[in-house]
């Protein structure tokens, strides 16, 4: 007689590993365990021999890495979208990707639910469920942090030892942690308290700002059409430039936030996030769009990010508002090419040049002095219209204010 | 027989007094020359003298720098305002002020008109204007730049020499500058390039943050509703706040831009700016607000934001639209009142604790295990709901797919 | 021994005769009922009877109509907050009023909870709930609708006999109704399939456009500040100001809106609503905002209106940004006093005039022909530089064209 | 020796004879007469005969009516953008596609400069040149309103008449007029005081509601992806489309508008609109995106809707940001098929049902009763993850207040 099937989003650790023993358990169900790559560190031939050891009926390792960098990572570069105005977005646009694989293989698999580790507390809970309820509404989901009675960590290695579950044997943990390819979040511990400056052991992808080179980074980026597409002339697989940059960055200590932020659940939590290479592409990206972006463009693009980054946040990128603002930022982005100029050093990242052949700078105009483009009489006209407003609106206040003194 | 008069907005410079001159030859009007110090680095005596020497009936010099931070910077602070997500500013906000004083004293002098040195290229001359208008409609205003045939600074030094005009004797002019204590700006020279990296000798009010020094320096201020008050404790007046912070952040290497912006006129301009202690104030105070506003009021206010920042950036000073969204701002700073700390270092501002009485930041809500205030099953129910709107899409499309299929 | 008490918002209805019931049967409550005025057609009397018949330890009958109009719809007018285009919130706007009355009687008769009988469904269990905790966090809230197997109407009047509850002798109830004296709103029966007109026989506050008169009525309302202040030049409280309006208006047949509408919870919903006055006065208040508020400030307003319009439908009234965004409406409404003159004529509502001492309309600028106050010379200057990026972006293209057709 | 040319929008009436005239003798031009059908009620034969006589050197008489449908209006429609709440852009439509055939005429015989009849206080010269530097940078532009000497209507008859240019034999022209097959705008006359109820004899597309018939008058029209196709079945061609629903909705005297509206140069203007065909687009259009569309994309479409009107009433079509916002009302088009039924009566315009198969009205989600796709528990728990931020500040500002009165 076969059991229901269940896709587990599995990453190996204790948490994962607990649920993993606990679905077949209490839900009597088989477990299929897949752990998407999309650029965390890890031992993925372990983690599958850990899956089996700990029940699985099949595990899936799945390396989405590019298409992670092109598929989620880039179109948001290109939306500009910043949540809260310093997040980068590291973990959310992570979860969409992989709850659409996890319903591809449930799907393939004939699952009747799909199961993942997220808390009770946080965002990633409604990222997963978003993504798997627009994708398939059918499949049941089980989310085991809101529904065992389990309550802490010490629960799951309680429940992993009677259940011979294998459990990393690791000191203390302290931080709640993702990481991807992207970035790494650090949670908890003594962040628990914004009053308190975090601790620069923490840093995973960079080094601490202090500690990095004396003497300034200069790199080149060229884009084409708001995309990426090489360092100092070298040309990368959208993955590759990432993983260059965030070496460069690291290594200058760029990319570190510390913020409090709004949880889609309604309660601020504190994080520190480290997004080296990110944060360089979203500097110089940044910049040429200056260059070749009009004002009327650049401002509205604002409101679009602001929106672009709350939905990627909430887990709503598999959404019709999602999907239409990305054809409002591609076609903006047609005309973003050309190459910036990045200095890097002890932890600050700033653009220095920029050129591009769409270019709307134009000497010609801007120079001051003699010339044939720009008639500067025009300016007069121009002001007295622009402020016509501010004009009848002072007369008529003038002369309000004359007839209430006749009226007197 | 009295001759009409004219108030001018007088530097000391070659500009503004080759104007001086000018209006009296060519207009045959009296000038009264008003130099407004809004923390301008200048020799006040000298400038009047050379006012006088060049022909001025009479000369202002006016200090507004307390009330220049009270009603003008700390108001765009509150606001959060920045334009074009990097420009802090420093010279737009100014001209109101400036044309405000001209205004007072032209209806005090009973002046005709007022006269300004801005070109008919830059953003100044609406800025100038735009005030003049909504203050008095019928005062004239004379823009000799957009109106005389001088053409260039070389122009500007023979009709000096001509008019024996005292013109300072200093090293030929790279840069165009506007200072005043909030920042400096530097446009022109090599800067007409935006693929040229800017000279590092340009900084007047910030070191090279490769020089600054090897250890962090590191500062708590205090706000009371949104306002800046207490540096370490200690209790600055408005202006002298921001000259503290200058001295701090300068010596720091804080508060160097460099961008393409776009100018209201029309054109793109290239500029670098020095705003070392309006820098930190504005990352102290954006951090504050992370702790104290809830996700609804950070996200309108954004909005908010952008358009405060076009309005000041345009000159709208004194408009109803500038008035009611400071109504707005006014109200959200109620409760943004606490301490951040600063790190600054080699050129970069980061935040690194806050605290606040005000602090929607709860510790009991966020620390994950057992709990009575948060219910994790709560989140089923809301995620259940928040994310309906994408089941029912799904269903939709299945259904209707499914019947796609029957008929075919 | 005493027990706990609840406040329960009681209607008189079946759902909240029942809900009393059950709230002393099957939670052993003091249930104190609370039945608020706003408007709604009753006779309190026997509802307070009832409320004792069936079992209430005590009773509040609480008149709010003038406190209703002048604190929370005339603020939402002035806003010019309209859901979705069409719905005027008749009902979302008395839910934060109802909410607070029953709060401060929980709080003066020290009760522990409140209990209402919203559905599971619907928007109106968010709002009573959100004002609730916004209000007092500390009040437990009962739901019964989400919490009991009742299932039905049926459900409820087996429930009402068993336990001798006096229930109303009425006809078989097809329509979903709240009413209140800015609107009523009519949901459920045939109205479910949104491929069906409505019924005419459902109108209760207007008559239907055909058969309304065949001349027009004409009527003028001033406004002060925003604020609708006398009809005709006859004087009325905020109460019955509305109530005089929508006796003209619903003679008139104006008002009635079919929408199908987002509901806060996820799902869409079909609903007709009557709203004669308050249809008037969106009406000529947005006509006398278009003669005194300049094109800033009536554009920037309707992201406002858009917002405030969310806020007040998801019951987010006791709200920091609802707070802040009724300062930025006050600051603008200072202007809008005067008065317009509507036609009303059988369903349709215009405004035909409109006069006010703040006009910003002058015809000195807009006429045609020879004038002082315009120069038409000036247009030439203002189109060069508000088109100024159209050229630069066009010049560019066109060179870039050439450049690259050379290089061919 | 060949003349330079200039190619002119001529429309066969006094201005533009007149201009046609002038610019012969004043700027020595060959004038080549261009008038565009854009749906205006026109003798084209006897405009090209007056353009002739009159002195021209060639005339071209072009009919845009299916593109103007297909390429300004649908697209507006799409994008649901009103200027200022009520005007449905007839004129501002037209202008950037008149404009574009102008260019392409004017290149197509190498003229040298374009030539338009707008004065120097209206909108119409800013869409006009705004299209023709966007097009053709180095085109120049001639307004001879702006230029000569002529101040009235009156003066440019005794120019006719002193040069044997036709003109037509009119009585008195009372109102300023601009027609094409979508509208027709009245300025001028007894409007421009705003107190003044305008004459019911001012209407040529509508009838006076009060003579529309006394039955009301219902329609079907079916769109696909935002675009209608039928009406009651029938399938129109887009000119056509708008052809019967001005003849329906004319008949029952709807879309006639009254408004005082902000002109781009600075200035109030009031001007009554006919719109009778459009008016029902709109409506219906709307009706259909309520049914189809999530409160997501609805929320976000109005602030496009917002920025779309003022771009299109702006002039600015050929522009970048315009063309982005396309492709973003394109993409939440792709749902906006089914049909409305529409109610017209005597002035009134009302949709009464709607059907799509891309509903997301969910009837089984919606009813109330026991159902299994929605569970009415789910609402607690979304109901306090919605709130949390209200009650965690009440919580906040409770505690503060504890403390406050122990330290006192």
């Amino acid at each position: 007689m076969n059991r229901d099937k269940v896709v587990l989003a599995y990453s190996g650790g204790l948490d994962t590993s607990v649920i993993l023993k606990w679905l077949e358990i209490e839900h009597n169900l088989d477990v299929i365990a897949v752990c998407i790559d999309v650029g965390q560190e890890e031992n993925f031939i372990s983690v599958k021999n850990k899956a089996l050891a700990t029940g699985a009926s099949k595990v899936y390792i799945i390396d989405v890495k590019e298409e992670f960098v092109s598929d989620y990572i880039f179109p948001t570069l290109k939306a500009g979208a910043v949540y809260e105005d310093k997040y980068l977005l590291g973990t959310s646009f992570a979860r969409p990707l992989i709850s659409k694989k996890l319903v591809e293989i449930a799907e393939k698999e004939g699952a009747v639910a799909i199961a993942h580790g997220a808390t009770g507390k946080g965002n990633d809970q409604v990222r997963f469920e978003a993504t798997i309820k627009a994708l398939n509404p059918y499949l049941k989901i089980i989310a085991p942090w809101r529904q065992w009675n389990l309550k802490s960590r010490e629960d799951c290695i309680d429940y992993a030892k009677k259940h011979n579950i294998p459990i990393p044997v690791t000191k203390e943990k302290i931080y709640s942690r993702d990481q991807n390819l992207w970035h790494i979040s650090h949670e908890g511990g003594n962040l628990e308290d914004p009053w308190n400056e975090h601790d620069k052991d923490i840093y995973m992808m960079t080094v601490n700002p202090e500690d990095a080179p004396d003497k300034p980074t200069y790199i080149e980026i060229k884009f084409e059409k708001g995309i990426p597409v090489s360092i100092d002339g070298i040309k990368y697989s959208p993955a590759n430039m990432i993983y260059k940059l965030n070496e460069i960055g690291g290594s200058n200590g760029i990319g570190i936030i510390d913020i409090v932020e709004n949880r889609l659940v309604g309660m601020k939590s504190r994080g520190v996030y480290e997004t080296p290479g990110g944060t360089i592409l979203y500097e110089a990206h940044k910049t040429l769009e200056k260059l070749v972006l009009d004002r009327a463009v650049l401002s509205f693009k604002k409101m679009v990010s602001e929106k672009y980054a709350q939905l990627v946040y909430d887990g709503l990128w598999f959404t019709h508002l999602k999907n239409s603002l990305d054809k409002f930022v591609d076609n903006t982005q047609e005309v973003v090419s050309g190459t910036v100029k990045m200095k890097l050093y002890k932890g600050s990242c700033k653009s220095v040049a920029t050129k591009s052949p769409n270019s709307l700078y134009n000497e010609a105009f801007v120079t001051f002095g003699e010339d044939d483009v720009y008639n500067q009489k025009d300016a007069e006209g121009f002001i007295n219209l622009f402020t016509l407003p501010l004009t009848i609106n002072a007369i008529m206040k003038k002369e309000k204010n004359e007839k209430e003194k006749q009226i007197i």
